[in-house]
């Protein structure tokens, strides 16, 4: 049994403070729960000048490449692809074990990491990386390892849902609301990632990995984000006992083809009132599974900042510390399901369909007829007036149809002349 | 590395046949995820004629202690104390793994077997014992094993949720939405366990102790049914903002002598309607954890059935199975902080007190000087009619109080001239 753990930490941010300070007040009980001490023995950084609020100064140092050479535990919370991959590559050659909060290098290029690991028999641990404090990585591969999980819907980007919740609340447009989550410290200066769906996109292809045991990268998620839309839109939603939020979905799915596979995609979508997810508000985020066994389950909590993801890298570093001393390993990258990633054009969900008609006999019986022309089956339809005397607004809802077939409607909806415009399409998810 | 595992199931009731059919179902899967196949070799049962659907009939034996003797993992779903104690101890002796869903055991001599699994260098894991399916004895053991969990607020027992849900939303009172829950199945003939809060504290005890690193056993749970719940009160509760739930709290507390510890108490409370476990209806369970650093989190799904206990027994019995296969084991029992429990007087809480009084001058003045004299402090009052000419009610909403304060107030007031009944007084949680 070592007589102490060397921890390094890589990055020294938002999160990497919050790391330096939990380990630090919290030594004695870190140590009784490891059952050997954990001492912080260097923060590698980039810039020495830069003040580190309750970090020790002694402990900065520009020399990632020697530091985690020395170390039994690596803690990465740098963030970006490179040097993360490296000194994780690196760490993990030294036989370190790695706790990382990179979710998108993990999206990009996990699989490698996670076969080095194994191969030099070591923890990759990485419950951070996918919705801050939530534990949802460890209930996902160990709790339910048991179970076949069926579906899992995540709200896991604080931001957008921050952003959406204010649209709904106070009516405020897009802008509006980006701009108050850039001033409240939730949204980026470039707030791309969050806005355009490649921050959830990544978790979304995690969760994939470990639910359906199949590799799946971030190039596998179909991705689409909030940008499009509207006041209006969520006005719209609200008006028909919904909400719209950006999910990070993935599930299991039979091609048209009768190929059994999954799907990974990260979109706007309504989600009915009562669902437990349309009550996750503001920076928050929630992951709900199904499971043929386990049935329905959600895990809620705080997504992103400083000490919660500090809460979350720290559990995984008492349990890789554990190992150290008690010897064994957590799992390892499970893939052997190796499922295909279907297309997108082959995902079923129901659809709202929002039009502007002339408001003339026989509109309804011709956009009806399109819709039945390309098989797809209308669950509701509800007609309201417009404020211009000649139009008429359409809101049609779908049964579960194939992307494809909804595009192809779409069009040749768009196409009749009594549709004036096409003004939204939202899927409808969680009903 | 073995060739497969031998797996000895206890007990084939509502969750044993679903334990048995899910090994049998998902025999490929297990297998590949845990490194080996997982091999059923017999089902103790009591007794032999009873048809188990499902099961094969050649792997029943009413010799258990033979079946624990031979297995690699014990799957104990046969409930009570004996001979399951006997034959968890046995099989640890034997060098198997343990997997058990007893949550009574647990609470009861939980030590005893986690100190023989400890010796005997085996896994004894019990994710099942707490809420069903949902993941919770992992995530608080091992996710935030790096945080300090200040509090714990559960509703674990899904019959008198489903009751009080009931009793919320069709104004039944308490004997009829019983006898509902047992007519659909989710209340026992005998509901005694269920509705004086009984299995609750089992499951109230297992958390704090894994929350808190300190042994916590059902003795030390201070424990309050739903037994004297009126329909009136349930409807009063709505009329403020309120839901009442059956509450498993464990929460860090300082007793009025400074002595830091903690407190374990099962009783209804009222809970604020935008309070995430407000909206936790029908048999569902749910449990929302407060940690330093992770801030909120909550955990929800199904916390009782065939199959989703067996979602979660499943997962353990991956877990215990890897580690059989790549070495190593799970985490042990964690009692280092041994926090001393505090008696229940200590607990502070606010209040909601209904009162009946004479309606005349002066004695809104009387009571609130007697609360002033115990030194709790008012809140808000409402004060309303009643049908009687010269009857009022009042509604008294306290700040925290301890609950002698609160109960030696709750006698004077009791014992006042102008107060002709103490209608309720019942606690707000999760403000």
């Amino acid at each position: 049994m070592p007589d102490k753990l060397k921890v390094a930490l890589l990055g020294c941010g938002v999160v990497g403070t919050q790391v330096a300070r939990l380990l630090t007040e919290q030594a004695d009980d870190l140590g009784a729960r490891v059952g050997a001490p954990l001492d912080l023995v260097g923060v590698a950084v980039r810039d020495l000048s830069v003040p580190r609020e309750g970090v020790d100064p002694a402990l900065l140092t520009t020399n990632a490449e020697a530091l985690v050479a020395g170390a039994d535990v690596v803690v990465e919370v740098m963030g970006g692809i490179e040097p993360a991959r490296s000194l994780i590559l690196r760490a993990i050659e030294h036989g370190a074990s790695v706790v990382t909060a990179n979710k998108a290098l993990l999206a990009q290029d996990g699989p490698t990491l996670y076969a080095a690991a194994d191969a030099a028999g070591v923890d990759l641990y990485f419950e951070a990386a996918v919705a801050g404090a939530i534990p949802i990585v460890r209930p996902v591969r160990e709790s339910l390892a048991g179970d076949t999980v069926r579906r899992v819907l995540g709200i896991v980007n604080g931001t957008t849902n921050y952003v959406l919740d204010r649209m709904a609340t106070d009516g405020l447009d897009l802008d509006q609301a980006v701009k108050e989550a850039q001033a409240l410290g939730y949204a980026e200066a470039d707030p791309t990632a969050d806005v355009e769906g490649f921050d959830a996109a990544a978790k979304a292809a995690i969760l994939a990995s470990l639910a359906f045991h199949t590799r799946v990268s971030i190039d596998d998620v179909q991705r689409e984000g909030i940008t499009s839309l509207t006041a209006d839109d969520v006005a719209w939603a609200a008006g028909t006992g919904h909400v719209i939020k950006l999910l990070a979905i993935a599930e299991r799915n039979t091609a048209d083809d009768g190929t059994e596979g999954i799907q990974v995609r990260v979109h706007p979508a309504l989600v009915p009132a009562d669902h437990p997810l349309a009550g996750v508000h503001g920076a928050f985020n929630a992951v709900f599974v199904e499971a043929e066994a386990a049935g329905e389950l959600m895990f809620y909590g705080r997504g992103a900042g400083g000490a919660p993801t500090a809460s979350a890298i720290l559990g995984d570093v008492v349990s890789v510390a554990r190992h150290r001393v008690l010897g064994g390993r957590g799992p390892v990258e499970s893939s052997y399901a190796d499922l295909p990633v279907l297309p997108a054009a082959a995902a079923r969900t129901r659809y709202q369909v929002r039009l502007e008609v002339r408001d003339q006999p026989g509109v309804l019986a011709q956009v009806a007829a399109e819709l039945a022309e390309h098989g797809v089956s209308i669950e509701a339809v509800r007609q309201t007036a417009a404020p211009d005397a000649d139009v008429a607004r359409l809101l049609i809802t779908t049964h579960a149809a194939s992307e494809q077939a909804l595009a192809g409607t779409v069009e040749a909806i768009g196409g009749l002349d009594v549709v004036r415009a096409v003004v939204s399409v939202l899927r409808v998810e969680g009903a």
